[in-house]
Parts: C-alpha cells; sequence; structure tokens
C-alpha cells in the first residue's frame, strides 16, 4: 500500500467480548474518519480469570485475523490483555499497537493529588500488576491499590446497571479502597464504565474516576499523527466503514452493542477464530 | 485391549470447568472401584452463553482429548454439552456415552404429581428446550417450565453459596416457576447442587429438587453393567485413580475442586485443547 492508501485502512480493535466496545465509541467520537474493524472474542469470554499464557496465545490469534484485513494500527481495548499479552506482542508486531493500561496509568498519575490510587479491574488484571509498574514509572512515590471485581462483569451483561444487587456488591469491592482514602479511581475494565454511576455514588465527589476508554482514544488518535497514518478523508457512514466479527453467536452481540454504539451495529459476522 | 482390561479402563469426564466435580464425585461414590480421566474446560469457561457450533466443537475436541487416553467410557457432565452437543455425537461415537439431561429428565417426569416441572439451567441449555423433549417423551402431558438463571455460576464461583445477594438473585429467578406451582424442579447445571439449600429454602418443601448428578452416576453404573465394563479388581486411591486435566490455570481448579471432592485434587495438569 502506499502511504497515502494506509491511512485509509481501518484500525483493527479487539476485545474479549463486547466490553472494546465502550473504547471503540470513544474512538468514532474522537477520530470520526476511521474506519474501524472489530472483534469481540464472544466464544471465549471472559478473559479475566484465564492465565497470562492462554490470554496471550489468544490475543496472537486474534491480531493474526485483523491483519488479514490489512488494518493499519490496533487497539487492545480490553484490560485483560493489554495487561497480560502486549508486552510481549509489542515487540514482534511491525504495525502501531496500543493498549488501554498505558493511557488509563498515565492520566491516573496526573489526576493524583494524595498520592493514592486504586484500581478496580479482572482477577488477572489485578495479578499482574501492570497498572502499578505503569503508575510507578510515572511517579515511584504513588501507592496503587488494586482490587478485583470478578462479579461486575456478569452483572453488567445481565444488564443490572442500575440494580439493588450491583450497588450491594460493589460496596463490598469498594469498601476498602474508600477505608484507605484513594482520590484516583481508574476503571480498569472495560465494562466498568457501564455502571460508572453506581461506582461514583459509592465513591463520593472527592474521588477522580478515570476511563481509560477516553484516553486511549486520544493516544491512538496522536499515534496516528505522529505516524501520518491519520485518514484525512472523510468516510460516510457506509456498511463498510464499522465492520463487527465475533467469534460465536452474532445476535447476541448485537443486542448488546446496540446498548452501547448508537451507530446501529447492522450485522457482526461470526468466524472460527481457532483457525488463525 | 481385551475385554477383561477394557473393564480395567478409566472413564472420562468432562465439563467446561468445575461443574462436572459435583457428577464426578457421585461417581466416586456410587461406583467407587472406576478410575477416572476428568478434564476442566476452564480456558473457555462458561459453555452456557454459547451457541450449539462452538459448544459441539468443544465437545469434540475434548472427546478426541479423552480418547487419547484410553477412556471406556465419557460423561458429559455439563448440561450445556449434554443439551447442545450429545445428541450429534452420540451418533458418531462407538463407546458408551452418556450425558446429565436425560437421566434428570427421566426422575423429574417421575417425581411429579401435579405434572408440572421447572428446570433452571444456562442461557443455552433452557435455548435449546431439550429437557422439554425428554420429559415429553416420557410423558406428553408434562408441562415443563424453563427458566435461565445466567448469575448463579458466577455467584456460586465466586463462593457466595450462603449470602443475601445470591438469596436475592434466587428469589428473582424463581419466583415466577414459584407462581406457575410446579411441583418439581431440575437443578439443571452442574454448578447449581452447591446452592441446593437456597434453592430448596426458597421453593419450600412440597417442591421435589432433582440433582441429575445422582442418576446420572446410576444411568452409568447400569450402562457399564449391560456393556460388561464395570470393573471388578479394586482400585486404590494411588495418583493415577483419578486424573484432572485442565485447559488453563490449574490453580484456581484445584482451590476449587477441593471445596467439592475431598479425596483431594493433588495436581491437574494443563493442556492446549485447541491441538485437539
Amino acid at each position: 500500500m502506499s502511504m497515502n492508501k494506509m491511512s485509509e485502512a481501518p484500525i483493527g480493535v479487539f476485545d474479549s467480548g463486547v466490553g472494546g466496545l465502550t473504547v471503540t465509541r470513544e474512538i468514532m467520537r474522537q477520530i470520526p474518519n476511521e474506519k474501524i474493524i472489530y472483534f469481540g472474542d464472544t466464544a471465549r469470554v471472559p478473559y479475566g480469570s484465564k492465565s497470562q499464557e492462554v490470554v496471550t496465545r489468544y490475543s496472537k490469534q486474534i491480531i493474526r485475523f485483523l491483519r488479514t484485513q490489512d488494518v493499519k494500527a490496533i487497539v487492545i481495548a480490553c484490560n485483560t490483555a493489554s495487561a497480560m499479552a502486549l508486552p510481549e506482542i509489542e515487540k514482534e508486531i511491525d504495525i502501531p499497537i496500543i493498549g488501554v493500561v498505558r493511557p488509563g496509568a498515565r492520566v491516573a498519575a496526573s489526576a493524583t493529588k494524595n498520592g493514592k490510587i486504586g484500581v478496580i479491574a479482572t482477577d488477572a488484571t489485578i495479578g499482574s500488576d501492570v497498572y502499578t509498574e505503569y503508575i510507578q514509572q510515572i511517579n515511584p512515590n504513588v501507592q496503587v491499590i488494586g482490587k478485583a471485581c470478578p462479579l461486575f462483569c456478569p452483572l453488567i451483561e445481565e444488564g443490572l446497571w442500575q440494580d439493588p444487587v450491583t450497588d450491594e456488591i460493589a460496596m463490598r469491592y469498594l469498601s476498602e479502597l474508600i477505608d484507605i482514602d484513594i482520590d484516583t479511581l481508574i476503571l480498569g475494565c472495560t465494562h466498568y464504565p457501564l455502571i460508572r454511576s453506581t461506582i461514583g455514588r459509592i465513591m463520593g465527589d472527592k474521588v477522580t474516576l478515570v476511563n481509560p476508554a477516553y484516553e486511549t482514544a486520544s493516544s491512538l488518535k496522536e499515534l496516528l499523527e505522529t505516524d501520518h497514518l491519520l485518514n484525512e478523508s472523510e468516510t460516510g457512514l457506509g456498511s463498510n466503514k464499522y465492520r463487527f466479527f465475533v467469534s460465536d453467536s452474532a445476535k447476541k452481540f448485537q443486542n448488546f452493542a446496540n446498548t452501547i454504539i448508537k451507530y446501529g451495529i447492522l450485522s457482526a459476522k461470526v468466524i472460527n477464530i481457532e483457525e488463525y
């Protein structure tokens, strides 16, 4: 591809399932000219309870698939895969790739005033300690307290965004972070922005909630600018602008996706990701 | 293998993860001479939200793996895989194979007095309508009411077996079955026996709870007797009697498994199931 053509190529975005759509929505908003190929690994969701080895193997399969679609850059729109697989993958890949962890860590590090940052995420992300590592690379004096919230994803996927049960579970997960007096909380799983209002109410006004989706989209924009890969030509909302692939059950994905993204996900195509 | 040797071969048991251990425990109790090879697909758990195509593909991979271990019979200790994959698999396979759905359906059909049976299970099992089909093959006049309970598995895996949150979620799921006045309730997911006391308390004394695990172990015993495959020789509790394999994260599996099975699961081996 010529450089000109290259800039018109799509961005590949992937997640273990639907959560990455909150990042995709932010990319659509901040760089509206870009085409997007989204892959949700709905056959093997969730990643948050899996090991590094398995998450890395799955992520590599997905990247092989995305590259068959001639993407110019890749966004790992999943905290678990960003935490567990990106460090290995970025050594090997020859196109721009970013995850959601580093941008989230950067914002949190600059937002905290009392030097106490909380991170809520999956078991796998918390276990990897990668938020702590990135934040302390920026400021070694910041204390980072991680809390795994394994029930949030199932509750969110069941639609209980505003529900006494979600409130109760959130109180249990968040109480120790309140006790420690954090002033900044990273929503370290792409599902969590969907219950932002519940989390915000429990944490109170004095705690800044960081949604890595916003910062990831900004970082992506910068990265594409630096590499002269930003698409300058306008792209209409045709069926080729945003394309969605899943590894299972397109219908369920579409239903959930349509609650997150307003453009209307008309079709998602099922592929067998194990073949990649 | 000679017929004699054949009867000493292990039984292969599989599930999407840890739930099938409730069935395994029943097999250990009812036919204690048998060797067991257990496979838990912990890398791809849960199956309950997946499509028939994917669950069938995964089940076939697992059966190919189990056959490399020279099993004499196979138990699908997972309601979702029994509902979605067994009908196709049993046409192709040349060793005895049973699932948990048919045995559970049989008990429920004979237990009901008012002809109203409830089934609680995963989305996939309920969507397949296979409990209704099997029960109505036995008695076409029985009414079968299915209710998907997608949050039960995550709650159970988080250890909230006795918890106000599990009570609240159970009340929501079960209230319509109470309103319809069922007198028999099938615990149609191998996790659910672990919250049997919660379910029993909400349903009340007049409702018979059917745990397919018990009946599956009995059916297996009969099947092996008929085929002269029952192991008559005593097997000690050596490391080869019960062997456990998983597709990810053996440690987490072992921790959970040890809360279900008392023999102590000393080791579970991780294999890459996608290679089968």
